[in-house]
Formats: C-alpha cells, structure tokens, sequence
C-alpha cells in the first residue's frame, strides 16, 4: 500500500477544514527544508560493526521577510523538559523570533548551532558588529536508536542547505530531515505535519503544525480516539523496540492570526493536548516542547530602538478558543501523518523501525471510527 | 435508565485496572466528604425572580495521620490559569500539603477559607500561637450559570460538616457537593472520581483521581476516544447552552506511591492530558488545575525543626512511566463519571443542564469504542 | 524623635526623583485605605492571657474609574512562595486586573475576599449573573507574633470601609492597615510607600509602590547600602526576637507607562532586587509575591466580547530600563519608610517589636552613606 | 596598583567567612579551567581593519568523580531570560547534571557544544550507544563590544583544553577564559569567584560562586553597600561606553551541603539577589541566569535502572537560610571579585574596557563602608 495521509486514508482528526497542502507551509510565508542523511560507513578500524547514519536536519524559515529585522512575535511552552529547543529561554522572556527554527538529533545541537549563525552573518553583515548577537533556536530529539550519534555527520553546509532548499506548498513527511532516524509509537516516521483553516466567522484564520515526533509506545497509538496501537501491538516482537532512549516531540506551531506573545505561549500548551491525544503519556525521559510563531505580528529592530511606544493588534481572547482547538486537531494529525509518511527504516546495530501497516489500520478504524472522512469532498 | 458508570455501561479508559471502589478513596487514608445546598428562596424583596441555590462544597481529607503536624508531600500543575487553588504557590514552592483539600464555587472561598481555618484551630490548640499558620488550599470552579452566585449562601458550619462527613469507599458523584450546580460538556455533572493500581510488578501503587468539572462544549465530549459529543449535539436545543461563563476544572490526584515534590507535579501535568482525552481544549476563560500528594510520604513538623537533616524515599524517574498512564487514565475516565453520575439539574433563570442521555451513548460507544469491557470478569 | 520617612532623616535611595508624596498614590488613580485594629480582649473563659488583636487591612484601589469594565493591564512574579496573593493564577495568565488589590493577615483572607465579592456585587448588579464572577487579589503576611490570629476578629465591614476610606495624596504609613502587626528586620512596621518619577526624557512616568512587609533578620538590615543592622543588633536582646514566623513580603507596584502584561512581570522582578538590597535574603519560610498595573493600559469589558480585535501601546523594550531602576529604587525605600513610620508595638504573649531608634540610625548614616539628600534643594 | 581581591583592598560582603581559597574550587571537588583568546588578525582582503580576538571558554568541572555515572543533584533559576544556559530546562525537568559547565560567548555555543560531547563520548564509550545522549551545560553572554564574535575563533581542541587543565585551588580571575572579552559595569573583567563556609553550628558546608559577568552601567556600580560607581563615573568619557549590547551574567553555584534539586533551584533564586546588590537592575537585553549544584548528593545512573526506590537525604528548610546568605554573599563578591583582577582591555573597533581604579575604589570605601575587614586577622 503505498505511503499517505491519514486523509488520504480516509480519516481526519477533528472538525475544522485543512489549509490547502494540510501543512505548516499552508502559513502564508512560511517554508520548510530538509537535509537527509543516510550513509553506512565501514569503519576505519576494521571494526565489524559498520556505521549507520541515519539522521538530518530541518528548517522552518518563519517568513518571506528580513526576519532579524522584522522580528515575528513567539511564545513557547514546556510539557516535560528532558529536552531542548536552544533559545526558548529568550523566545518566552522577550516574546519574537529573528531566525529561522531547526530541528536535528540531540547531538547535532552545537554543528546546527554554527551553521545558523554563518548563515546569519553572511545574511546580515550588520550582525555582531552594529546590531546584537542572535541564540539560535534548534529544537532536537534523540535518534540514536537507529543512528550513530557518535559520528558527528552532518556539516556546516549540509545545515545551510536544508534553509536554502526551504519552500512553499507540500513537504515531505515521515523519515526525512531530522526526522530521518527517529521512532513514534515504535514505528518510523519523524517529520509530520497538518494545518487547520477557521471558518471566515471564526476569523478565517490558519494555524500550521509541524512536528518532530520520537516518542510513545505501540499499546497506546490512538488515532482519532481509537487506540489502533493496541491491536497492533500484537503484531511486532518485543526485542525489536527500543527501551530507554524512547522519547521527545518537538512541536513548531505557525499562525497567520495576531497574537501577543502569551497568547502564543498559551497556544503552544494547547499543542500538548493534541500530543496527549494520539496517546502519549509524556514519558519521563522525553522532552515535549513546543514553539509558536504568528506571521500577523512583526516588531522591527529598527522600530525598537527609535521609537519609545509601539503597538500591537491582537485576537481578543473571547474570540481565541478556535486557535486552541485548530492547534490540537492539527498537532495530533501531524503526528500520525508523520509515521503515515515513513517507509521504514533499519539502522544501526540490526535496530528496525517498521513502517505503520496501513492496511491494518484502515481496518481497525473502519470498525471504530466514528469520524469518517468523505475523500470525494 | 439508572445513573451508573462508564465501567457499569460496559466501557472503561485505558489499560490498567481500577481500585475496589474506582475512586480516589482507593488511595487508602484519602475520604471525600460533600456538603450539597439545593434550595430556592423567594426573595425578601418581592422581585419577581426567586434565587436559586445550586451549590456545594467538597472536603479530601487526604491520611488518617494529623496531616498538620504529618505533612504530605505534594505539587501541583497550572494548564490554564483563569481560575484557582487557593494555596497553590506554597504547595508548589515547599512541596508539602498540611490541611484537607477543599472544592467549592468561585464565590464561596472566602468562607471557606474561614471554614477551614476555624476547623484547624480548633483541632490544633498551638496553630497560630506556637506553630505556624495555614493557607488552606481551595479549588473552584464557576457555577453562576444555574446558581445564584450573588447570594453567599453557605455557612462556616455547612463547610466544616463536609470535612466532618469525609469517608472511605464509594463516593457519591455528579451533581453533589461542590460539584452541584456545575456542567461538563453541557451536561450537568461536577464531581467525578476514578482509580487505577498498578499490578505487582509495575509496584503495586494506586492512584486516584477526583475532578470537580465544569468545562467543555458538548460537541467536543470524547469518551475512550469516541466523539459521543457530536452526535448528541443536535439533540439539546443552542439557546439553552451556557455562553460565556462555561469553563474549569480542578483535579486532584492521590496515590499512595512514594515521590518526591518535583514528581508529583510532574504527575499533576500528566492529568491536563487525560482532561484533553475528553475533548476539552483548555478554553481561554478556564481555569486547569491540578494537585497531587502522595501518602506514602511525609513530613513530620517537628522534625523539621529538631532535625538538620531529613531523608526521602522515591521511586526512581526509571520506573514512573506507569504512573503517569494510570493519572491520565483515571484523570479521563473521573470526568465522564461526574457527568454519568448526575440526573440533570435546573437552575436559576431558566438554565438547565440536562442528564447525559446514557441509552444513547451506550449506541454510540456500542458501534465505535474499541475498548470494550467485559462486565462479568 | 519624631517618626519621619528616610528622605526627611537627609538620606535617599537611588538616582531618581520621587513624586510629589514618595507613595504609591502618586500615579493617578490610585488610592489607598486602611482599615486598623488595635485591641486588648478580655477572654471570656478567665483564662488569664488577654488576647491583643493588633492587625487590620489595607486597600490599594488602582484607578477612578470602573476596574469590573475597564481592567487594567497586570503581571506579577512570585521570588518565594511561602505565601499568597490570591487571585494572582489569574492575573498571570489573563494579564489583568478588575478588582481592588487588598492586603491584610494570613488567616484572615477569608473575611477579605468574602467582603471584595460584597463590596463587587453592591457596585456591579450584573456580576455573576450576566457577566463574570471575580477572584479577589488579595496578598497576605502573618502578624502572628503580635496578633492573636486564632480570633477572627476583622469584619466584612471592617474591609469595606477600608476600600471607601481609600484616598490619593499623603498615605499613613507604619504600623497601620495591613501593617499594623507586622514586624520588619525585628523592628514595627509594614505599610511603606515610595515612588519615583522619570525624567521628562526618559517618558516621564511615575512608578509607585507599596508594600506590606513583614520579613528579615535585624542584623542584615541594610539602608542605601549601609549595614545598619548589625550596629543595632546589640542593642535588642535575642529573646524578644521571633523565631519561626518571620518572612513575607507582598510588593504592589503601579505606573502610568503603558506596559504589557509580561512587561509588568518582568518589572514585579526587579521589585525582588530592591527586596534584596535592604538585606533580605528571602528567608526559606518568607513569601516575597510581587504584583503590577499599569493604569495606562485599560481593556474594556465590553469590547473584548464585542470586537475581535483589540491594540494596546507598549514602552518599547529598548526604552523600559529606567523603569526598571525606578522600580528597585521604590520597593527599596518603601520597605525603610514603612519601618521609619512606626512607632513600636507590643502585642500577644509579651511579644514587642521596637520602633527602629531613627537617631542612631542618622549617625550610623552621617558616618557611612555616599548619598546624602540635601534636604533643601 | 596591583590587580587584588575586594579583600585584598581590606573590605568584605557580608557576615561570613570566605573558604580558603575564596573561590567555587572551595567546595571540595570543584575544579576550573580556562582558555583565553586574544589575537589581533590582519584581515585577507586588506580591509583597513583588523580582527580583534578577545574570548575564551572557562570549565567547570563539577566532581572528582564521572559524573555521566554519578549525577549530581542540580537546579536553577531564570531571573532575565535574554540569554541562554543550554540544557537547564533539561537541569531543572530531572534535578541533576551529568557534565561538565561551561562558559563561553554567545556566538561560540555551537562550537563548545560540539566539543563537550566529543570530550563525553571519548571518555565514556557506551554514551549514546548503550547509554543515553547527552546535553551539554552551556552558559553564555556576549562580548561583541570588544571581540569580533562574527570569526568563529575558538576550536573543539581549545574548549577541551579547557576542560582538561580544570583545577582545584586558587583560580585566575578578571579577563580570563570566558571572561576575556566581557565588561562589567563598564569596567573589563568577566569571571570572578568567591566562596563562604558556615560555621560548624550552621552545619558547616561551604557554597561556591563563580560568574561569568557582563552587566551593569558604571554609575550603578555598589560594592558592600556604596555606590561607588557613581563616583567613578565622571572620570570616563561617555562615548566609550558600551550601549545596547550590555548585560548578562551566568552564575554558577557550588555547594557540598546536600540538598533537593528544587532546594537548589531556591538557592540559585537568592544568587538573584546577590546580583542586584552590586547595582544592577537586570536591563531588559539582559539574560540573568543561575545554575547550582550539590556535590553532596549523586545520582547514580546504574542504580537509577537498576533500583525502583531511590533515598536522599537533604538539610531541612528549618535550617537552609545560611545557605540563602552565603549564596548572595558569595554572588556579590564573586561578581566584585572578576572586575577588581582585570587590567583592563582594549579590542576591535576601537573600544575599550578600563580597568577599575583600585586606589579610587579604596579610597571611596574608606570613606564609606562599614564592612571593614581586617587584613591580619
């Protein structure tokens, strides 16, 4: 059966109607790009055990502007911390973005980290000599159940690339960019993404998600309130799956609706609703963190400095509620999405990730969904 | 069709098995005490509308021990702030409880905090002379839309009864105590409870869950992952729903694992998933809340002082994972007790929270739930 | 000598200038009133020990105009949490505030907020039945050392009357109000007061704080850098001392800069510094709660449901720093004015808490202060 | 003069007494090392400006033991999130380290966070193949206004240079290793330490403080009390002070007393305080940021699997507040400490950091502190 959504299966999640592409890039401005690394290398020391590489690195540019000079208003939230998205600190206290937002494995951390500023100070020749310094935001999961962490892989360019190849419409979803190694529910699949577009009377605004997803057990995958993981389980023996290094979400939320920086701060915790939903637990060693960024609310360095009073527009929060809901419906979609999207994948020490069987689970939500999706529509 | 629980209908949340009672008095030492106020009163004035009394307050006493001078260790958790635990920031900030935890309506804090208050100083002669002070610790939730909020209707007396009436065992939920005059998805319904212990092997703990519930939109209501809500919607007539005022909820978790401060407000955090499991999307103008304590350990007041140097047994963050799932299990599966639970309640102006139409869920769950529970085992 | 603020003792804190009354009530709108209540009760049963209530409250009303329509903007920050501002959940997550800030006595939160929700409802007959219930704010510290606590002794109207009598201008500072039975550095005292107004080219604005202070160790007290303390601390024997109850402080910051609410947080921050500089070290048993309002920035009821859009103005981040200076310099000086006011006071069980000896204290100053105030100019 | 301590000069902060060395190597186990950087590069393309390298990187390196092996118990506290600790959110989520903590500038987290985890997977080979990955411990602030922070400077060989020449004893301070390019109210000088031992009936533990200072306006600067900056500020031309770019300091806290993480995390809230009373107001650019560590309690990662119930011991609230004064004492000296050792420093662009004047220092001292300290005693 070959790869797709869990539209195209047949299912959605929720009640609102996608964006276009159902993905982040349905933000107007927004883009997304992935540098894939897959490589077995023999080792040096005649050593038997070759090397996997089975890793990458995503970027979501945030917007078709100078986004270091048009700084776009951000919020984040932590549901459980063992994890990071470098940066969050200072995304929370002063409330904006002025990079673009990676996503790579844990121990790629500090080479996406340089490679972000080269890209920046190649851009902005003003940067770190007349304007201030930037702390990149890298948002990582750890992929070192089918990837050789140890191998410091990926480069500077390699890094740059996945900004510049960032574009507009459909992205590639599943073991692709930094999602290359990564497990979900014990199957593979990293990178998902959906989108949702409100009603014009509910401020036609969208909400994009894009998901770097490593987490969960197979017992307790949900989907659309059934607990598909459970009859699965079944089905996949026990040594096969990873114990402890199981773990993390990164969830990115893009919006084109105006929104302060605590509005988005709370809208990234609704985000972890949508997580809880496809049957997470937010295990112990797991980092769920979360992002938010409107495109709607620009602040201008230049402003900043020049001028003693800004202003802002923003959603009333009696009007917000929409968004919430938008962002969990398109949170839980993205996930599932993500392993929809991988075709499985083997890795390092006879470790295997195997592709959801999607036949089985049409099956099994045929029985118990009561959210059937009309493909024709 | 008789009240009963989602267990009674034949359905259940989740993998692991309930306490004896399915109930936070599972956790052994933890009793729950109401004290419900239903009256009408003709105004004194001879204005048309007469006031009515929907209304109540809920007492956990939470050991057998003297928890004043045996503090519990505790944390607790904020999803969305628009609402309170009174006490709260002393909880999380010294990690301990010393009094019973109390629910009630926004209105009636104050008495009963003065309530509590009296109640502690009558038991302990040295409070406030010798010993420290209190902060009692409140939860509320809002239910001006069928009581009449304005009217300070219960006493010191009617306070300090629900602690004296607190129990072991089967506790009575739904419309009750201070869950009386809420609703929940737009049905009436407040208090719910629920339980899981461990097996052996996974350490044998129990946690429990009490909710005092009055959030949701009723055509979000999820049950083990089935949008119920959807189809009942268009049963229940738009111009008697609640519009504004609708929203929070207060969740109290015991368990008689032992754990540390930080991990129970970790396990507090994992209750705001099993509140998203049941549709709520942490609406803007609600208040999340949690609690959590563990029985298992505490903290003797007069070693505080006497000793230099205290110790504390945990469980190791290693094996806490299951923890978590049984929170978030007994968090979902409370909520639907409280609304399972009550028989419908009219209320001033008009209002009216209807009875969840249980033959008709038990359809909808009959046709779509794929966690079907076999009543005689 | 007679009682005087630290200004007409010659000495000053910090660079700015203060307003026209160095309190609170210099930003426009704010009024202040104290309810106090000082007597010696026979008790009825012979024991022999009198009981000595030595305790009140104390309003801080933040505008002319309707708060319940017109909220204003708010943050708050929370340096340790052994105590409570109730309501302060709220104000965190929504960023308002729509009721008079009240302060008083640990034990006697319940009184106060059952009084704030009479004295809400006489004034806005729609509250509770058309629109929303309130949460009282109401900030507490534990005069406990001097006041017997066990008896409830404030009335509702005793709390009314403190919101009525709130008036602009000079403001009694000391041992009053709230502050009545409160000791500071083991001296009397806990209603202080102090503002700072900008420079027309740093934006002009005032900051104005107030607060109840109830916390510290008389050898650490330190004025404008001077280490006052420890040249006192032989002259009062350690057996008059309290022991266990010391700690808290609650620190009410307003302005007339426009300010967002996370802007108002992170002033309430700095407000902890200016805590710090008078020799606190924020005592593991102390609740240092912090709270802000920006009279500027109003949200109107009505139209947060009516429009879904709303603006608001902010002092660029780049302009906020003398805000921030100002802020420290206030709560410092607030906290000595609300000792220099006192007089001393005995209270229950022989307990005494001196008046701070002003005399000793301008020769420990004249010999070590570098920022003498000419008191002409 | 020569370069010296503050107590060289003849004054101390606070009441206690420093350990021997006066410095964070003071507690037993604790070991620094320092890489500095300084080089003035002609530039290739024969633009008329040279390249001036002015950084380094500092190590702390937290036991004598492998401390992927036996964490120690960690936390740690945001006052001003405008920077960046790597890894803290992971700190504060689980409540220990497992690596070294490094400093450097902003720019070069990417590079020192690549060398970390070469250092770790080279000294512990099962590290992200049978063990978990790692997140390193990252401090930073920014020291554009006199290096080039756009050459990325510094190699993966530098910072584990650093690392491996960490030692106990007596450490270099001033404008040194991370410190090198920093300025502290407008005076050169980034790292500084200094340390306090409670005496034996206060349980006798030492804390240890180490900073990376970059902070503060000269005319603020308060040392012990007297705002000697003030005094100084006439003396140095305007328009060689930095501007916008200021601020920042990381603070690390040593202690051996044993104590929870969330005990550790208050301890690194009170450094907060320390910081404030050297006259900074944490500017809205800045990032205040604390982390401190307990090498008294380890966690054991082969006991953490191996074992469900872990036990700690930890010192009882009732008697942590000298820990809470030894902290701020410590931070404030520490801070003291790294301007009064540098000889001041010029760097790119023209800009230059002088260093403090002592003699001008001590002579304003004498004038007005009553902190005297006895050099012979």
């Amino acid at each position: 059966m070959k790869r797709c959504s869990l539209r195209d299966l047949g299912f959605k999640v929720g009640r609102f109607r996608t964006g276009k592409y159902n993905s982040i890039t349905d933000v107007r401005g927004v883009r997304v790009g992935h540098y894939t690394q897959l490589k077995d290398i023999k080792p040096s020391d005649n050593s038997q055990e070759k090397i996997c590489i089975r890793t990458g690195v995503t970027a979501i540019v945030p917007s078709f502007d100078n986004n270091y000079e048009k700084r776009l208003v951000a919020g984040g939230f932590v549901l459980n911390g063992i994890g990071e998205i470098t940066g969050l600190t200072q995304v929370m206290e002063w409330g904006w973005i002025e990079t673009p937002i990676m996503l790579s494995n844990t121990m790629s951390i500090g080479i996406v980290h340089q490679a972000v500023i080269e890209y920046m100070i190649t851009k902005y020749p003003q940067l770190g000599r007349k304007t201030d310094v930037i702390i990149p935001i890298i948002g990582e999961t750890d992929d070192s159940f089918l990837n050789d962490v140890r191998v410091s892989s990926l480069t500077k360019e390699n890094v740059i690339n996945a900004i510049h190849k960032a574009k507009s419409g459909a992205i590639p979803q599943g073991s692709i960019g930094a999602g290359t190694g990564m497990t979900t529910f014990d199957f593979s699949g990293g990178i998902g993404s959906s989108s949702r577009t409100l009603p014009k009377e509910l401020g036609g605004f969208t909400v994009g998600v894009l998901v770097l997803s490593n987490l969960g057990h197979m017992h307790n995958l949900t989907i659309d309130g059934a607990v598909v993981g459970r009859e699965l389980d079944g089905l996949y023996p026990m040594e096969f799956r990873r114990r402890y290094s199981y773990g993390s979400i990164i969830v990115v939320i893009a919006t084109d609706a105006p929104l302060l920086s605590n509005q988005l701060s709370r809208l990234a915790k609704r985000a972890a609703l949508g997580v809880g939903r496809t049957g997470s637990f937010a295990a112990s060693t797991s980092g769920e963190i979360m992002i938010a960024f409107s495109t709607a609310n620009k602040i201008l360095r230049e402003e900043q400095g020049r001028k003693k009073y800004l202003s802002i527009n923003f959603i009333s929060d009696a009007h917000i509620n929409p968004l919430y809901e938008a962002t969990i419906e398109a949170t839980e979609e993205a996930i599932i999405n993500g392993i929809f999207y991988s075709n499985g994948i083997k890795g390092r020490n006879g470790h295997f990730s195997p592709a959801i069987p999607l036949d089985k689970v049409q099956k099994i939500l045929d029985k118990v969904s009561n959210n059937r999706f009309e493909k024709n529509t």
